[in-house]
């Protein structure tokens, strides 16, 4: 049980490419007052964080001031949770060339604790602070998105590693030697090559070229194909479509067992477009896990999709890192 | 630093298929008296804690008495250390049938704390205590016997999962299809298929058809080539034994590769006859893995061999466990 807080709130920061979205979050994960500005607005990460705390001024007085503030918790790609550090961030302007210690900023404006680790941990401590992973202690989080990403929870907390890295499960290779597709990593047969968002729709485009069938997609230029096309198709009962999501679910499925031989996790929780396919992207992902898996782990696991809404999923995950401090 | 101790020494059971060691052993890693009953030659697993308890007597009076021993570690085969139990273990006269709370059967005879997991995870926890992993917080034990096993450790403490059951490295799949090789868990492709002393004897038997090239080991009927026949050809420059080890080194630096996305661990730690070859199977490790890993993992974690004195690193492996209750 969580002890009586005297500061009821927190602030989350999801640090995204595009959007610094800010909120401020209470215990059970209502988000009370949010704010955002342009991440690459700014030429330095001074005038970025100079920036974030005017944003935050207005929120943060709505909801009684500082005082009333635990904490801060920040979601960020290539996001360090041992330095407080955003490492070679190859998407930011002001991140892509070093290591950023944006923890320690925020931290000394604010004159509170900030926390800071990659998106997908975020996830991870979201859901077990407010989301299907509350009273768990061993899960594992994979978020299908732009990329890969998993936050692994053993004995209730993150897995860390020797170096604040760990949990890069959109990594493993799933298809060895030359016939793996090559992955934005640099290498070849990654699971992110081919459960990704673009590793659908590169999917469908190969499945597309190799068969005759009919299908909705084949009214687009192939190079335009979405992961969302492939959605709204399948929504619609197109055959290859469906297709793409058994290929994507089985290969999750068998990327799961596995996982399964290393933490044994009591859930696998899935987060990301890909999981509105609902029943098209989880049975298979089930089905295969279920007949693939180590003996003793068949059984145990449950799948489970994020319970957090979608639009505040990322600003929830950031501040619940915030309670963890 | 460890606390200083009042009773300075644990009780460690290596339990084997044939041998049930049990050694007396200080903080150090001494091993200052032993004894040992044959495993198997009990009908009930009340004979064999009987016999058990017989055998100790002695060697527990020899460094002063119960009075002297803080607790008991036990490491066996499919043991799980949240209920203290042995559990289907298929080698096990008395056990394979069912769960056998070993651990506590011990207890209430000597009236101490005693603690069971498997010989993998035992062999982790001693490296911790005792060996080169001493002041690692993130490692993971690799052991290269009859079965491929392996102990995480992450924060200092070893992975169990939800179950009791995980780190069963030995089974995530390395050649996935129908071309895998069949392996004792009744599955296709496992890691274990290929580097267990059976599955090195086996590769050694299909590059032996696969070519025409002379080698020592086409002296012998190939079912009775053994993984030692392999290290002694290899020991003697044979060109076949030298691919074998390299093929197997191979696959152990890709399954690291993967590994370290889990969990970024500071040293990969090998265990086992296969390690006796040295740098034949080390380099082809270390040189996959350095060529495999994802770029931030890559260059960090070291690869080493148990420090451990064979005889006794299974009898202090389980000891080990007896200083964590």
């Amino acid at each position: 049980m969580e002890m009586q807080e005297q500061k009821p709130f927190v602030i989350g920061l999801d640090l995204g490419g595009t959007n610094a979205v800010f909120g401020i979050v209470d215990q059970r994960g209502h988000v009370l007052a949010t704010n955002s500005i342009k991440t690459q607005a700014y030429k330095t990460v001074n005038d970025f964080v100079d920036a974030g705390i005017e944003a935050l001024k207005p929120i943060i007085a709505k909801v009684g001031g500082i005082d009333s503030i635990k904490a801060m918790g920040i979601g960020a790609p290539n996001g360090n949770f041992y330095r407080g550090t955003i490492e070679f961030a190859p998407n930011l302007s002001w991140g892509h060339t070093g290591i950023v210690p944006l923890a320690d900023m925020f931290a000394k404006r604010l004159n509170i604790k900030v926390g800071l680790t990659n998106d997908a941990n975020a996830a991870a401590i979201g859901e077990m602070q407010y989301g299907v992973a509350r009273g768990m202690k061993n899960f594992i989080m994979i978020t299908l998105g732009t990329g890969v990403g998993s936050g692994i929870v053993v004995d209730g907390k993150i897995v860390y590693g020797s170096d604040g890295f760990a949990g890069e499960l959109g990594h493993v290779i799933m298809v060895r030697g030359k016939e793996g597709r090559s992955c934005g990593c640099g290498r070849l047969g990654c699971l992110e090559a081919y459960c990704s968002a673009t590793g659908v729709a590169r999917t469908a485009r190969e499945f597309l070229k190799k068969s005759e069938e009919y299908s909705l997609l084949r009214e687009m230029n192939p190079e335009d194909i979405t992961s969302l096309d492939v959605s709204i198709a399948a929504g619609k009962g197109d055959k290859i479509a469906l297709e793409v999501y058994s290929f994507t679910g089985k290969m999750l499925g068998e990327a799961c067992a596995d996982f399964a031989n290393f933490s044994s996790p009591e859930a696998f929780i899935f987060f990301g477009g890909l999981t509105k396919a609902g029943d098209l992207i989880m049975k298979p992902i089930v089905d295969t896990y279920r007949k693939s898996a180590l003996l003793i782990f068949r059984d145990k696991p449950k799948f489970l999709v994020s319970s957090l809404d979608d639009a505040a999923a990322a600003v929830l995950g950031a501040s619940a890192i915030g309670w963890e401090l």
